[in-house]
């Protein structure tokens, strides 16, 4: 079973994984996992994963876990987390854990293998989009649940073990550290100024419109002014919403439509690189906020996180933002 | 000039380092940076360097910036922040940015080139202690800074660049966040029970000694019982001191003996990884604390920050410390 367990100073949880362990030599971080043999994402591959919690684009007469879908949602095979038992809290004497209880699942993002994320077309996106929503709808019923978290790892540098196009989803049984810390400073602005932070940042961003990538009726692309790593770009719904879920299927298309020209515009400007992307949105028990403000962040893995960074939480960027969002701008996607 | 730049919502500051900058095409991650046909470093390469701002084991009558010494501290040549001018604090619309102004140094821990700082013996290594100590006494008279991080980047994996054993010194104007989250951590525990948390730590570990590594008369070396990454190890003073900077000599020679068994054994372990340390210390205008106390942290950079990771705060290890203190405890070093 996993194990939660929090750092008694600075409150922050980390997950002790024990059945993902490798033994200490296996630890070395360079070499790029090996793709097996068979791609367990593939279509016609569907007995090689978990049986699927979600499916698109298969007509309901055909059986479960065979061919003919578009997006499919499945159990990760080595979760970080475990769906079954209960939470235990406890202290170990001065310290606290409890068991690692949560949902880690794989959204397959296409039955292609050679297709990226950036690669799909708008409708395809958006189904990706809507899966997205259709697990957090099903699974924010499971009351132990605070937070899910939805991102992706493309590319080995990225933290990627398999090369099929696939998102991933945790669901958590507390709220995690820096959501809490982005929803604290959300409510904070709103205190003193009775308007989102979020909205503010779009007001500037397209006044400004020196950091913008990407423009459509909903949603804005763009380089954030204080970025962790050269060409973070952030994709926001121009309309205040707290929950990603609340999002009806025509907004998130808008959002595909957005978050696809960013995915092949980076591709374009850094040669295909590594990235992740986070979707940011308000925890799972609260249904609506005013100061809070869904939105993405895609982060390319560019820079390496050192001593510095570990030691302050401060990151060192050598690309002012305005700058990479001229490139991005001007490249094709 | 660099600038330092705040994120809105979580108030996160981030050095845009232009300076540093490279064209997009440049910013690929994987391979290992060239090293220099003649290494700045060594012995005789005293030129290659800004000049000297603190050197140990040259006699006085020897010049500035010739060989003969032990440790060499020297400004970066390629520095995040700048040390001339003033901060110009100003808010840029919503947004908030000052210059980047600080100190960014290198401790040069050995002449020479082959020895890493696991190579050092005692005495060498408590030089190099020394060093950082002497570097804090100096520069905290500087009233624009409010924190001095100490660390070291060893290995490509973990942001070294050049191979030659070094640690690095980063004068910042702002206390860095999760600085501020520990010091906060701390003091809460301390209001609530009138003791300091990492002394409960330390009294908890000593007893328990499942997460051990090493034991001395005033140092403890142990794993975390929630660690970020696989055999990250602390090095507590079992005597509450909250400035590093305080600690006579005869205490930093302690603690060189168990630093250097830790990456001793670490190297051991996992086959000389790429690993980071950040001293961890009270902030500067705070010249003693009963509820901080300095210690430092060694993370092997054995895990990808992906993201899961980018999104949460939280980590994801495979390795219990309970498991990775008793191998480190029957290794060599």
């Amino acid at each position: 079973m996993p194990e939660l367990r929090r750092d008694p100073i600075v409150g922050r949880w980390v997950i002790i994984a024990t059945e993902r362990a490798r033994r200490p030599s296996d630890l070395a971080r360079c070499p790029a996992p090996q793709q097996p043999a068979v791609c367990p994402f593939c279509a016609g591959q569907e007995a090689k994963t978990p049986p699927e919690v979600y499916v698109s684009g298969r007509p309901p007469s055909a059986p479960p876990n065979s061919p003919g879908w578009g997006v499919r949602v499945v159990p990760n095979r080595f979760p970080a987390l475990k769906i079954e038992g209960d939470l235990d809290r406890e202290a170990d004497g001065i310290y606290d854990r409890m068991n690692g209880i949560g949902a880690h699942e794989v959204i397959v993002e296409t039955p292609e293998h050679g297709r990226a994320t950036k690669d799909l077309g708008d409708a395809e996106l958006t189904d990706v989009l809507f899966a997205f929503k259709a697990r957090v709808l099903d699974l924010r019923n499971d009351l132990r649940f605070r937070y899910i978290l939805l991102f992706k790892n493309h590319g080995h540098l990225a933290g990627a073990s398999l090369d099929h196009a696939h998102s991933q989803l945790i669901a958590l049984p507390v709220v995690p550290g820096l959501v809490k810390e982005e929803i604290e400073g959300a409510r904070r602005h709103h205190a003193l100024k009775e308007r989102c932070i979020f909205c503010d940042v779009v007001g500037q961003e397209r006044r400004d419109r020196s950091r913008l990538v990407y423009e459509n009726e909903e949603f804005l692309a763009f380089a954030p002014y204080a970025p962790r790593s050269p060409f973070e770009t952030w994709i926001v719904p121009k309309r205040h919403e707290s929950n990603y879920e609340a999002e009806p299927k025509e907004r998130l298309g808008l959002c595909a439509q957005a978050l696809g020209t960013t995915l092949r515009r980076l591709a374009a400007a850094l040669g295909d690189p590594a990235y992740n992307f986070i979707v940011h949105s308000n925890p799972l028990r609260d249904p609506s906020s005013q100061s809070y403000h869904w939105h993405i962040e895609v982060m390319p893995a560019l820079s390496q996180v050192a001593g510095f960074e570990w030691g302050s939480g401060f990151h060192i960027n050598p690309v002012p933002p305005e700058e990479a969002a001229e490139f991005l701008r001007k490249v094709p996607g």
